[in-house]
């Protein structure tokens, strides 16, 4: 994974489609051994929003991988004092060798990326959630041998999972399928996106049918239906997602096989019942578990192996 | 120690005598001499009240394991955003190998070890404080070469603290004395599990007499009359305590060779004189370092050798 | 550098000049090549206030040593919660191999350092930041190859670290010269203090002419106007400090070799032009950078080679 040495990871489509299948492969042979970064490379976390799977897989991978970790959580740093980003981003690109940043704006990562010479990874942002699809697509492999010609269904909000999985789904040549409420599609930009990478060679659906979504699909995912900061809006949205929850009649109509997959956390009996959420086609705690191991890969490749 | 491997430590009596004994014998050990983990084990610290002792204490003893900590402080970690802790626990269970929970409720503890097969530890709960008391009865083994036959005295507040030594003391043979004013005893419950683990071998006294209690004493033992959570009520509480004061009038009483011990942070000359705390009897320096310890050698039964 | 094993680095003037010398060099031979601790040494922060340059360069110097940090930060932990100074000090003592403190009163920090037997550094305090002037010398001596007889301006407000600027050049044979408003002067003892150490064979000089103090100096020096919880009276300090404000006028009259230093964070077109700062004369990033060089040989001559 020399290829990746040095680069920025601010959207799945940094990756190409042959990069992204190697990252994914390397995930599941360091989940089978420990492999050792050279010594005390240091990763920051720059996080402007709550988080606990993203805080936590990416500090555990960093230390199986012998490396350090400082949590730069904003309150306690003069980053939200209102340092200019540039000052920042040069004065961290000093002491770190990687740095993960969960923000709002996608364009707040791009000038970090531009000032800092280290790699800069996108921990979350409005538009993306590159990491967390990485995992996703790892749990598929695992759960299918492959990718290639499955279709992928996620129900829910047009949000940044919903934007990353059509990205990366795409690039790996996975079909995949979005159903939301008309008012709460993804970005018409990304949609265009997805599909050009796509190149007519598998699907790309956005719709406001779920029934059709899910039809013999694959794997079933969805996410709240209000994300951190959407909170206020959380009881109005209910009746207007209802249609779009995973529970077990809508799974009936994926593929007998069919998986269901979580980003975390979840509202049980909003976005997801807890029959499916415990039941057996969810593997949602193995998804969980691999955003440490998709993220060990990350890293390795971004820091290189010497 | 390989008989603690995998297990919890929710209480005192998660042990058993001769475990408990042997633990202080490793800790006495450890304390000699520098012993290393495998490597990357990682403890994740989930606190939902502050902590200065028991986060540096665990902390410390993990890096000087050679193993990595990752403080999940609960203000920056989804977990006080709602989500069930049955979730949290899986999630938390595939990327940590050990888990040190402070919190309010001993049922959320057991809802958390329920659910996550990783070794969970009470890091202090309403109900316990088991760690402490591990550093208290090295400090006493210590002082007087063995624990076996010597009588302890707690007074002040039936607490958390005062559960955890009754149980301790009970299970190595000690007397222990509890004074507190009659509207703040100890727990029933905990009382009569004491007396049942003592079987009549050793003493188990609940009394609201003072001097009675520290009669010939060979530990004398206080803690503040309000803790975390119920300053409101500090005020009202100190002429009720105020009898159950640790000062040089009280010390006298017990053995010649008694030591004072506190659990910290003091209130001084509230619970206890500043002339007790300074003077020769005092203990509670080592006692606060030995926190360190046990809790080492703790971590490396819970963990395992290799 | 074994003669500082041990010592405590509150003041600049904790070091003799050939200690500091001695100090500077460790730094660049640090900055050239690893060198490791001994093995799970602890760092302790301990910061009553926000910090970003600070923390992450002392964790990342640390880590870079093959040692640990725990942060400390006030706010979880117990010492903001009235325990008294000298039970926290003796506490962290027993954990911690060094602790670095940042507060308000220097008094606060020697309270620390007279209970704790580890090493305690001045992270920055009201009255200096003794370890920001170790990455200043180390910038200037990088630039011009030596300190000696070099002249260094500072402008703006007489806070702590125009006080350990104006001790450590004196200290190291450097001309200082302050140009404050006359309402913001450093403190009288300080400079007092300052021209005991020159002995009359370097300049100490304080002005409010900043034309004066700027003439044929080599290091020109700002700070913002403002310091952390001065924030309210910033809008009424612009007008006082804009005299003193570090512009390609002012600049022009320093000697043409001249670097421009600020110890971050900056307030474009406050106290320095968004163009002297993005200009070739400054060496604000390679300052920022040497304060983890400079601490890295505070640390590792604090605690000792073996």
């Amino acid at each position: 994974m020399e290829a990746l040495k040095g680069r920025d990871f601010l959207s799945v489509v940094d990756l190409r489609a042959n990069e992204l299948l190697d990252l994914l492969q390397l995930a599941e042979q360091l989940k089978q051994k420990k492999v050792h970064l050279r010594c005390n490379k240091v990763l920051g976390l720059l996080f402007f929003k709550a988080s606990t799977r993203t805080r936590v897989s990416f500090t555990v991978a960093m230390y199986q991988l012998g490396g350090q970790v400082i949590d730069l959580n904003s309150n306690v740093t003069q980053v939200s004092r209102g340092e200019p980003v540039p000052d920042t981003a040069r004065v961290l690109d000093r002491y770190l060798d990687v740095l993960a940043i969960r923000t709002f704006e996608q364009q707040q990562l791009e000038t970090f990326a531009s000032y800092a010479k280290i790699p800069i990874i996108n921990a979350l942002t409005d538009l993306e959630h590159p990491c967390q699809i990485l995992a996703d697509l790892l749990t598929v492999q695992e759960c299918f041998g492959s990718l290639s010609g499955l279709t992928l269904t996620y129900l829910g909000d047009g949000n940044n999972v919903a934007h990353s999985l059509m990205l990366g789904c795409a690039l790996v040549g996975m079909n995949v399928r979005i159903a939301t409420p008309p008012a709460y599609l993804p970005q018409a930009g990304v949609v265009e996106q997805a599909k050009a990478i796509a190149g007519g060679k598998s699907q790309v659906l956005v719709t406001d049918d779920p029934a059709i979504a899910v039809q013999g699909s694959h794997v079933i995912y969805t996410d709240v239906w209000a994300s951190m900061g959407q909170e206020d809006s959380a009881d109005q949205r209910i009746p207007i997602f209802q249609p779009y929850q995973v529970n077990e009649e809508l799974v009936n109509q994926a593929d007998p096989e069919a998986i269901v997959l979580h980003c975390l956390p979840a509202h049980r009996d909003e976005e997801i019942t807890d029959g499916v959420m415990e039941g057996a086609r969810s593997k949602i705690w193995e998804q969980a578990e691999n955003r440490m191991h998709a993220q060990k890969a990350l890293l390795v490749s971004l820091l290189g192996a010497d």
